[in-house]
């Protein structure tokens, strides 16, 4: 399963024209500050999950041009020589700070924080990017499903469908964050140890007789809890039958059945009763079809009768909002005596105006029940006091306040790198992720869970940060007029 | 740019046990004939656009399991040892059909068909379907965007909002043969030769104490031909002045700028004048800013003054409908005597039911005008003859019949592998193929290439196919019942 690759011209092109222009402006060495934010959740949801970091500390630690890569960059005629040959020795010399993996996040809040020199954080863009946008949008929705299953087994089934092979693979591992049990990803298993499973597909019983002789070859192959598909013909009338026929044969008590198409709701019904009444009251009934956390919701509210799902396309495209719109934002540089000068980029969209400054995340939870009760996002120098009461309030609408009592604080970033070197003491795999995530969300207020027009967490500036911003905003909204 | 892996594990585990399956039946020989298929084009568009064979080629040419495989699968406890010594030496002894990348193709025909031994032929189809699926629905959408762009030109900016790294690169690729000129993605110039290019983020523009010292630093830097980010302040009152002092002072002719935000229509007439006004006629204005073919479309339909599209997640992600859902379907064994036996897969759905046989796909030109009238699948044995009239009929209502007269054929399919050998001849590049692809969709009738309700192009059966099929759902409706 050789996997080598290095993903450094993985990059829009004009990161690198960019980083270019940097150098030979003599920012080589200037240091910048970027946060990488989300301005809405994926399918109106109350939360999103963040992942995908494992990734990108890899891709940071591999940074590399090789002579293959100086070598192309060259024949585009426009890289300065010198630009060129400081790419022989790139890597990333700066610091980062991210919400470790599983955590809910909310939009507008820094899920990472780049301090670097100019052409080194201004380059990462694109693969930082693209790697938490991707993990971040598949674990988000494989937690809804997960949801919607309400404690079933939920295994993500969607490689053919995935788009390229990331997107089965690492689509997989961030399944498997979002709450799936497993994959039917055999590789994802062995570089993330996310169970692999799976049985047969039509293909298989067609390729006997007879149905019946496909599920005794089948049983025979594999007596330890098969799982016979029985949809190829007739559910009802063939499938179900010959299983429970077959299941005697080969006194097997550990057993499923799965259904992937028909009606499920009644089938599953039928199914259930036939089952029952052959003794087969622990056979579990499997389910696979398009299936997504409304359809399973509806399935689940009629009464169909399933103990686990196969969840494939709609899961591993995020198929009803397949897109996670993370940004990467200047938002802070150093000057020559290192003071942190605050960045702002105002737009016509008001959405899109970003918030100025080096700054840290707080999650502020009452003390009595646990509960997470607001973020709130500070300048990096600020400190909270939590003897003390804290006034909040919507940076939008910045009447509407609220006074914390009684709470406790966590800062929600995370050092990663520093100086260029990961200091992540602990690199939890994919289960621990998992559990981690389920601990976070059982945090959260029912209320923010809700599929639709969940209850709107609130993510507010400190009055620090938010004078800052007015600030900026008011000497940039016509800045370059007249100049 | 090191790109090493081998995808034999990216595979659905349940490949593997059927496989082992096969193996474990005395069938590691015997013959299968698998179609991949789909049966709806994304979008409700009226053509979908083959994509992805080339990646399917060097995928079954690298087929390998290494050591540390076949341990994997030894520590799964379900694989013999005899499978397991046999996967050592796997590789792909069959033939492979399949149409062409470029080549407009239609539902429920044979895109690709595989003729291998049962465990080969099976265990390649998620990789197979993956990568089909991914570029095709990418190339698809593409080409969706480049027609509503009416000839402008689209470059594909995706990168950091696709599903993965193979998402943003051979999406790239994908994009291209739908029509982009380039893309964003360095990496896929290198690999595919598809135009890398890009100028600037907002990032830029606020590194600098000021836009127009911005917009200086970087037509020092890039002289020929700039594209200048406008909207980082104001597009009217501050970008497009600084922009047109700056190619004065530097006296570029050759030039662009770029708007990423606001009302674009608005904001393109109101710069396209300003830009007259100063004698900047030729400086192309290129917009970017989540667009995709309705928004496009309607932007021109109100005159906006566009040049060029930078198109980014709708089009990288697919995003109104981001699964292209072909699938993998036994059709037919071969007998001991070498005989080919069709085979049939019935479904509570119709719609899943599957067209039996080993099968060849005919489009049908008019002589005269040379544009494409329909399709046709028969059996492969079938000859037709063009010098006679043709009657086609609809398969779903076969009393709706069509005689057709000075006609040309032409099959879909070309080998592509033959005893598990490569005897494609030329292996296009991805510029060759959109050009082949282009002169293609010139032969579909403009009434296909609407956006809304296009024309149903004709996918019909021979008679003798369409027997076959009949005769087998009779017979398999009620297969296994009463065994």
């Amino acid at each position: 399963m050789k996997q080598e690759y290095n993903d450094t011209m993985l990059c829009d092109y004009y990161e690198l024209t960019m980083a270019n222009g940097y150098y030979k402006n003599g920012w080589k060495d200037k240091i910048t500050y970027f946060d990488v934010f989300f301005r809405s959740i994926p399918d109106h949801g109350g939360f999103a999950i963040a992942a995908g970091l494992e990734q990108v500390i890899h891709y940071i630690e591999n940074l590399s041009f090789d002579e293959e890569d100086i070598a192309f960059l060259r024949g585009k005629g426009i890289f300065d020589e010198e630009f060129l040959s400081y790419l022989k020795d790139f890597s990333f010399h700066g610091d980062i700070w991210a919400i470790p993996e599983g955590t809910p996040i909310f939009p507008n809040e820094p899920i990472m924080t780049v301090r670097a020199p100019a052409p080194e954080a201004q380059f990462i863009e694109t693969f930082v990017l693209l790697t938490l946008n991707h993990q971040s949008l598949i674990a988000t929705k494989a937690n809804r499903i997960c949801r919607a299953a309400e404690g079933r087994p939920v295994t993500e089934f969607g490689s053919r469908r995935a788009q390229g092979r990331d997107g089965a693979i690492n689509g997989a591992r961030a399944a498997c964050i979002g709450g799936c049990v497993g994959t039917a990803c055999t590789i994802a298993e062995q570089l993330y140890g996310t169970p692999a499973g799976g049985t047969m597909a039509h293909s298989w019983v067609q390729m006997f007789d007879s149905e019946i002789e496909a599920f005794r070859a089948y049983c025979e192959s594999y007596p330890k809890n098969p799982c016979l598909l029985v949809d190829t013909y007739n559910v009802l009338k063939s499938g179900i039958p010959n299983a429970i026929k077959v299941f005697k044969e080969f006194n097997i008590e550990d057993c499923a059945i799965r259904i992937d198409s028909g009606d499920i709701t009644y089938l599953t019904k039928k199914a259930r009763r036939m089952l029952d009444e052959a003794g087969y009251g622990n056979c579990r009934i499997v389910i696979s079809n398009s299936l997504d956390e409304y359809i399973i919701t509806d399935l689940l509210r009629q009464g169909a009768r399933i103990d686990s799902f196969g969840v494939g396309e709609r899961l591993i495209t995020s198929k009803s909002d397949p897109v996670f719109g993370g940004v990467y934002k200047l938002c802070a540089i150093e000057d020559e005596e290192g003071n942190v000068i605050p960045k702002i980029k105002v737009s016509e969209n008001t959405g899109k105006i970003t918030t100025p400054h080096y700054k840290k995340v707080w999650r502020i939870f009452d003390r009595d029940s646990g509960m997470a009760r607001a973020d709130l996002i500070t300048v990096f120098d600020e400190v909270i006091d939590p003897s003390k009461p804290l006034t909040i309030f919507d940076p939008e609408h910045p009447w509407k306040k609220l006074t914390l009592d009684n709470y406790k604080i966590k800062e929600l970033q995370v050092p990663v790198f520093k100086n260029g070197r990961c200091v992540l003491e602990h690199r939890p795999d994919v289960n621990e992720i998992r559990d981690y995530s389920k601990a976070q969300i059982d945090l959260l207020w029912d209320e923010m869970k809700r599929f639709e027009h969940p209850h709107l967490y609130y993510v507010d500036l400190s009055q620090k940060l938010w004078d800052v911003k007015q600030k900026l905003i008011a000497e940039n909204v016509n800045a370059g007029v007249d100049e």
